[in-house]
């Protein structure tokens, strides 16, 4: 039945840890290590090898995933940029990036669409230095540091991978960072995730817009990609909420005893840790055969439903402005800090 | 099973038409008269009577609703801004505007929140006369117009019914027009509705800071709303797709033994105008206990699940930095070419 | 000859401190009092009193003057702010706001006109209570606050008194704070002085559109106008330099046998606070019957000069985007930190 | 006495134009050709052969001047950019750019500097088609188009001219054509003259950071510079001012018998077109040793008294928002219907 093109639809994410969090992946043995881990932030690291490869779906390469609460609050941004200090520092040590090592930092995306302006508003933060060491003019804990903006290719007609090769080839960096807004197979990733990855990005993947890829293969130097997820497809959430349903039904028939519980408004009570499942015969109970499907089948049905009538739309929460503020800030700030020993924010 | 307190959800609608399409308002009688209908431009007008307007959670008044598609499309656009026009024109008579009536437009939301600055970017487009009236230098064919961004009330700390008010005290109009962007029901009406209506507005209703109403019952003259859908919530976008799945089945059954279509791909088949409907038997085999549900049930289910993990996200379309523009454009060309018989755009 | 009707001109000034240095002012012994002088940073007070008020063209009231070099600077900003938070206590004191009295801030101008942005840019940056005392829900060491971006008439329609008098009276303040950026008859004045007066403000009076004033007198309660000098016009420039033209000259008569001084380059030498004077024939020699002007009479000539073609340009330096986002920041920061005595920044 | 060092100075201008119309230029006989004149509009050409670059100070190429009066006014608009449209094919054909000519758009500048955001607010209008070409997705009327925005040095660390020859050696174009805001020595062309020539651009000389140059001899293919002067400096306002007096004067003392002329205010005489010069002994009385000085010398006598305080500001029009929305849109509007036959554009 369902035997819709995969090729031709927006299931594929960016973010390694929606793999792994899929049930298949599970058993592949795919579990990211935890690095750190505070109240609200955590630091997970995966290494993607080539058994892995293929399997999930993500080029081989180092994964650092920072996950997070509301980062408008202003303790957890604090706390979300010093693990993210150190997730960049980590990859620089497995790069081999020197201290006296050249970087071009590069912004993907398109400043005048908001949920797509993550890169360029990024770029606007981060501290350049290479014409001042041209000059001889830097002292010392400071590295030479280029930034580039090079928009979206419907607006200059240029592939994206041609602009940053062609920069790449007058700069001479050792160490290509490429900063983009991503799309998410998971409601709850969305603004509340970055990766960090030596395997490259696709610019506009995310998006529907898939390039050529901007990667240490095809570029021949190192490429770290700041990743983090600002739009989620209808689809996914979907799937995500019948997914919670289930969850939900399962805590709920868990704690039916549990007399506590019921003074606690159905509202309030966060079944999100819950780990126990619904039989099949209870999933069809509830959802028919939709409740039986896979993940991926139930993705797959959602895709051929939402398709023909164009409503897979892509979206992005309605603070989106406020929220690319305090993330560009945040990854400019974590660059900066992390490129430059001596890095000292002015007001 | 479903008592969640119904006065603390999104379930409201700021669209009529939203409720006119449930099962329980066609029961009612409750359909709009179509005025206009161009290929891809629909215009309606209903009349919320009282004996309608408990059953409806509208207010007494009059609706217009101008349906259409892709409005960044240039002939489309001009197609809507002339419905538009003819629209705002129906309703100066309804509510017996005089040539000489004054006028006080005013642009509700936030200028620095993408979605909710159509008001704000609106009134940019608006040209206003009061002024000039005030030094009589003013030609035939313009009446007086005077505009006003009341920005939101967390970023003044006043209420804006009552910001509304003292300005209109000083200017003395004889219509007020609010501009605001708002929540729909329906997927299909985002960003595709502008609903004109006499019955004034809650600013911020839509996106959850319901606050004190904009209306000729609270501000003694007569107001007219202009409102467009720019978010909507994720229990809709679930709920939607899960009709969408039952109506996509249903479909399937009534064509499966139509062969031409077996040769057009699943995902090229619009069903979106089918009328058919699965008995409550075939909607249990597919959707189980959900699919028995009616509308408002499942979207009171849904938000159960989705509000103790805060995942009720508002979202909005990742293209609406694009799309404010032109609405603003389109708003803002309608209400000077409906209000100055003489008016002439510049440059 | 210089029969010129001055009220057609932009002859005046809005700050005080342009009149105070007149020739003219010094001899009616109207002296500033240095409250506070750091290295780069003065407080000065001045009060002009009945008497004073016709002679200086200055309405009665209490003005103080904050002057500084690049704010830019982001150890100047600190020093900045730290003064203009003493100078907003001090006026608060002499209005005699008390510890719960109630503030409305308006912002003047136009925000889509980066020179004339200072009112509406630094409103994003005033905290903002009211709303929350109104529901009860606001900590000690916070006062209740309301803001206000009244834009200007030709986007309004509306005079701008009116908006700022209709929402008074619905907010009921015991404080109107105004900001605006202003015109200086001084290129050194030039975003490089804060004028804080009790006296009012006639928004757009120093870029041309003169309006109607707001102050105590025509608001009923104590205003205090903030002012910034972010426009100059190109008479003041000329005149201006040729002043500078003479100063030099005769710093350089003076200094003819300083030896040292000769082998400073030309462009070096700071002859800035050069306090001997030329004399008539020496002015003569250098200036022509130019020279023989007094200040005023140059200003009028040079106006002859430029109105008739046009060249009287309100100017503004091309960093001004810049000067503008510290500029609006510094205010907000300070109008923050002197009213609520717990104010904590966030990030 | 005037020994200033000019390579410390921003004496030069970007505009042939003002190089003409010195009276050491006029003696050379470099007289442009008037091409086309129209009510406010006019187009002279240029062409600085290898005698006239050294003398002129000037690179040896084709300059085309667009002169014009308010570009706000929308008649003067449509005329100004219809004439633009012909200054550019013109030099398409000195060029001899074929119909299937390549052509990559660069808007030097920085975005977030109002008066240096001419290119790429330009670029914002330019339509790009390289990208459908590769796809051999173009109808007919229609050549290959790309388009870039380098930013500057200070916010890249890297050279502009480096990052447009990295472009265009990806892009391999037939020409580049060039977009930047420039310096003025003459008050009356701010903003109200385009110049385009083939003679390449040094990008920011205009405003004191001057880069390597953007030129044929450079980048090895034909440079169009299409440059706006938007910014002027202080001792340029002083000195056109001091001659403009003078002029005046010769006027006044020309028309003295003139019964007609003394019933029009002195401010309303436009005197701008006068003829007649004030002799040697005249000047002096006017203006002492300063006006014997010629234009050169009075430039660097008053850099020399600017220079050491500080006060050779770069200033632009208070209105300079407005105006750069308006010439940006004209740029825009005359590269794309000169480049491509069939240019449509949309709304």
């Amino acid at each position: 039945m369902h035997t819709i093109d995969l090729k031709n639809t927006n299931l594929r994410t960016d973010l390694v840890i929606d793999e792994i969090s899929n049930n298949e992946a599970k058993e592949l043995g795919a579990y990211p290590r935890v690095v750190i881990e505070t109240k609200n932030t955590k630091l997970e690291e995966i290494e993607v090898t080539e058994e892995l490869e293929e399997r999930l779906h993500k080029k081989v390469g180092y994964y650092s995933t920072v996950t997070f609460q509301d980062v408008t609050d202003k303790n957890n941004f604090k706390d979300v940029e010093d693990v993210m200090i150190k997730a960049l520092k980590f990859m620089y040590e497995k790069i081999q990036l020197k201290d006296e090592g050249k970087v071009l930092v590069v912004g993907l995306g398109n400043e005048n669409s908001t949920p797509d302006s993550l890169g360029p508003k990024a770029i606007d933060q981060v501290l350049v230095t290479r014409h001042l060491f041209l000059l001889g003019d830097v002292e010392e804990g400071y590295r030479s540091t280029a930034s580039f903006k090079p928009s979206v290719t419907g607006a200059t007609g240029i592939e994206t991978k041609d602009l940053i090769e062609a920069v790449k080839d007058k700069v001479n960096p050792d160490l290509i960072i490429v900063i983009d807004a991503l799309a998410t197979n998971s409601i709850e990733r969305l603004n509340k995730t970055i990766q960090v990855s030596t395997s490259g990005i696709s610019p506009g993947s995310g998006i529907g817009n898939d390039r050529v890829e901007i990667s240490e293969k095809t570029l021949g130097i190192p490429v770290l990609a700041i990743g983090i997820p600002t739009v989620v497809d209808a689809t996914t959430i979907v799937q995500n909420t019948l997914q919670l349903l289930l969850k939900q039904i399962s805590y709920k028939l868990s704690n039916q005893d549990n007399d506590k519980l019921k003074l606690v408004p159905a509202n309030k009570q966060d079944y999100h840790k819950h780990q126990g499942e619904l039989t099949d015969s209870q999933k069809e109970d509830v959802l028919g055969m939709v409740g039986l499907l896979s993940d991926t089948e139930q993705k797959e049905l959602l895709l051929e439903v939402l398709l023909p009538v164009n409503y897979n739309l892509m979206v992005t929460p309605k603070e989106i402005d406020y929220i690319m503020d305090k993330l560009s800030l945040l990854l400019g700030n974590a660059i900066n800090k992390s490129l430059h020993t001596h890095f000292n924010p002015t007001n």
